[in-house]
């Protein structure tokens, strides 16, 4: 695999494509299995309830395997061919192939946790931290290949802490340039590897959004590989990034064909799965090319969503048991769904805490939030439930699930820009350079 | 990961007896949830035909790879904590861990379809050449760290070709001692990852079975390798077999939690998962140890299971859907099932071939089945079906589930002594030299 030629992108772009037909001609065909075992869902957004086969994604996902171990021969031609030279140094790119199959392992892994979650439901608690076991292989191959755990410090802040520092012996250590993280650097990219998958989980419930969001996200991703391959300095961020670019392409061509299936009105639903899964690929990139901190970056709308979510999600307000937009069957459009805080599923009489409600109040000031207010105490009644999704319709009003759908994936791809051009444009301002380009 | 201390060893050890005790106490709380699903199946050869949940090898398989996932930073501590030490020249066996993770990466292949399998009962043609894809990194590994695709040809067979060759020219070049295969090598090494898997998959049938025949092979192979751990001569083979030992000790550990609720009589099934699974860790063990030949001479009863097949197995002779023993309720015992030879299944005349006839007719003298003859005329009604389970009956008439899996496990046992001998003391003999020593 030669991060100099265009031969690892042609490769993946064709395997890529094929992997494109072949979900496109694969999942109409055994969808109905899909049903016949117990994985459909109710489709809640449509006047009629259509019953949707669930679990889709496990379908490009196992492609998207396939096509990588065909990939492994043909990208490694060159090296497998020359070790045969008796004339040639025997000398195979093991690093790369450990890499490639680290990844591959990895991907696997999660493709089984998400069949294993769709399958039997699995409790929050019992899969939370699964995803991280799927990544030891890639920790390793990371630990042996750079084994860099050091953070820069932007110049900006070492000045400031190394001005507030007493200068009364001279043998003071000055502010450090860089942090050693160390063994902490290896747990922040399990949680990547934890937040990657689940983030994209947690931002669904429209037709076509999981998908869609890969299919932004992948965009960015290759852009982001692009300038490094087109620009880049430094021969080990361009394998990298070749390595990365190789992954997406694969994933964009089947989420490509998912998501003709999947669009609004859906046909088929893709499942956790393939959430965990596509999310897996972009942490794999992130680890594997050393990048993971602008992977994050990437992530911005996910972490939104995630963040906005925690009040609900740790139970300081109370949360439904599904928190998608509500449908509204006389103008077939989508409302923001609400939580009741004055009683609970059960009927029961609830009492939030007065800190939950000052903070209620401050976001609804913010209009981050909407509440419903008693007319008669002015007490609140209710409030829309936090998430990202429901957010853009108290923005926005009620709309279509598709117009719904294209708004979010909008602003994901505006983000996405603006956080390359923040990663490239002001990271260099801020750290006086850049694996692009230097700033004098 | 090294072969010269037995640190390798201990760690299996000790991760193959967490696999034991984790599977052991996984399997009964979540065995109902496989019946939720509608992952069971009705135990025929008991009186009360009890449900009984299926797929049950799922757990151990999956228990399996996620200590292998733990194993890979403790095997390969030593060299991952001397590439941080700036005094020694960073070096790291990516070679071993490219086997490693080729390993992992193959059984994680085969468990997904063995899980694919049971969900939906795949067709036959669909998944035959599945394992072969599932191969393709380990194949790769053997090609960029072995290559070898010779054979060592017997020298008493080149020495009577030799002999038969015309002597006319000086210029006729000598009969070979080895045989090049070149790709051949690699279709060959292929077919060992299908047959390994189906093998197992079709000497099925009674309860304890596969993974009593898994069990048994684990201890076959465990004896070979301790063979060459302790006498070898030869450095990379004491690896290869380093590297087995490894993965059989755990297999051994969950499959002998997984026999305890699998044994008569049966509290759970292992599904097509398990057989699939336990056969591909024998046949990475067998390619990535070149030792591939060794290892079909240890599958001698599961050949023969599946020679004896054909003829039903391709049509020659009818085969029903079930070729299971018959559960006789009146004395609890087992009898030989048959195939009829006049009536089909749908209840139409049928006739068979002459060819088939005479066969039979052979098989019938040679002891190897068993005729019901019309009183009649003398015509055949009907024969055993020809599995290996049938003929055990055939041979020792009615048994108990039980003691007909025990008396088919100590054939096994038997059998897989014999072909050690014969690989390492006849083999010698044939060859003059053996890896465990040189006969003069």
């Amino acid at each position: 695999m030669d991060a100099n030629t265009g031969f690892p992108l042609i490769v993946s772009t064709i395997s890529g494509a094929i992997g494109y037909l072949a979900t496109l001609w694969l999942i109409p065909r055994v969808s109905q299995q899909f049903v016949k075992i117990g994985l459909f869902g109710k489709d809640l957004s449509k006047r009629d309830k259509p019953i949707i086969p669930e679990t889709i994604g496990a379908i490009p996902a196992t492609i998207f395997i396939l096509m990588m171990f065909c990939d492994i021969p043909i990208l490694f031609y060159k090296d497998l061919l020359s070790i045969k030279e008796p004339a040639v140094v025997h000398f195979f790119p093991h690093r790369k192939l450990c890499e490639f199959l680290s990844a591959v392992l990895c991907l696997e892994s999660i493709l089984l946790l998400g069949i294993a979650d769709d399958l039997f439901d699995l409790r929050w608690r019992h899969k939370f931290f699964l995803p991280a076991f799927a990544a030891i292989p890639l920790l390793v191959v990371y630990y042996v290949d750079f084994g860099v755990t050091t953070v820069t410090i932007p110049p900006f802040i070492y000045k400031i802490f190394s001005t507030f520092k007493p200068t009364t012996s001279a043998m003071i250590t000055p502010f450090p340039q860089f942090i050693d993280l160390k063994w902490g650097y290896y747990a922040y990219m399990g949680c990547v590897s934890i937040f990657c998958p689940n983030s994209i989980n947690i931002l669904a419930g429209v037709n076509g959004l999981e998908v869609g969001q890969t299919i932004v996200l992948c965009i960015i991703f290759l852009i982001n590989d692009g300038l490094f391959l087109i620009n880049g300095i430094n021969e080990a961020s361009k394998h990298s990034h070749m390595m990365s670019a190789v992954l997406i392409i694969q994933l964009l061509g089947v989420s490509l064909a998912l998501y003709h299936y999947n669009k609004f009105p859906a046909k088929v639903f893709v499942g956790d799965t393939f959430c965990y899964f596509a999310g897996m690929v972009f942490a794999c990139c992130g680890i594997l090319g050393h990048f993971s901190k602008t992977t994050l970056l990437f992530f911005l709308p996910q972490i939104f969503n995630f963040i906005y979510s925690v009040p609900q999600l740790f139970g300081l307000v109370p949360c439904p048991r599904h928190r998608m937009p509500k449908f509204n069957e006389n103008d077939g459009l989508l409302y923001p769904s609400r939580a009741n805080l004055l009683i609970n599923e059960k009927g029961e009489a609830i009492r939030i805490k007065p800190i939950a409600k000052v903070m209620l109040k401050l976001l609804y000031l913010l209009r981050l939030i909407d509440l419903e207010f008693d007319e008669k105490n002015g007490e609140v009644k209710s409030c829309t439930n936090m998430t990202l999704i429901n957010l853009i319709l108290v923005w926005s009003g009620p709309l279509r699930e598709d117009k719904l759908c294209q708004r979010i994936l909008l602003i994901q791809f505006i983000i996405g820009l603006l956080a390359i051009v923040t990663r490239h444009v002001i990271g260099a301002f801020i750290f006086k350079h850049d694996n692009l380009w230097t700033i004098i």
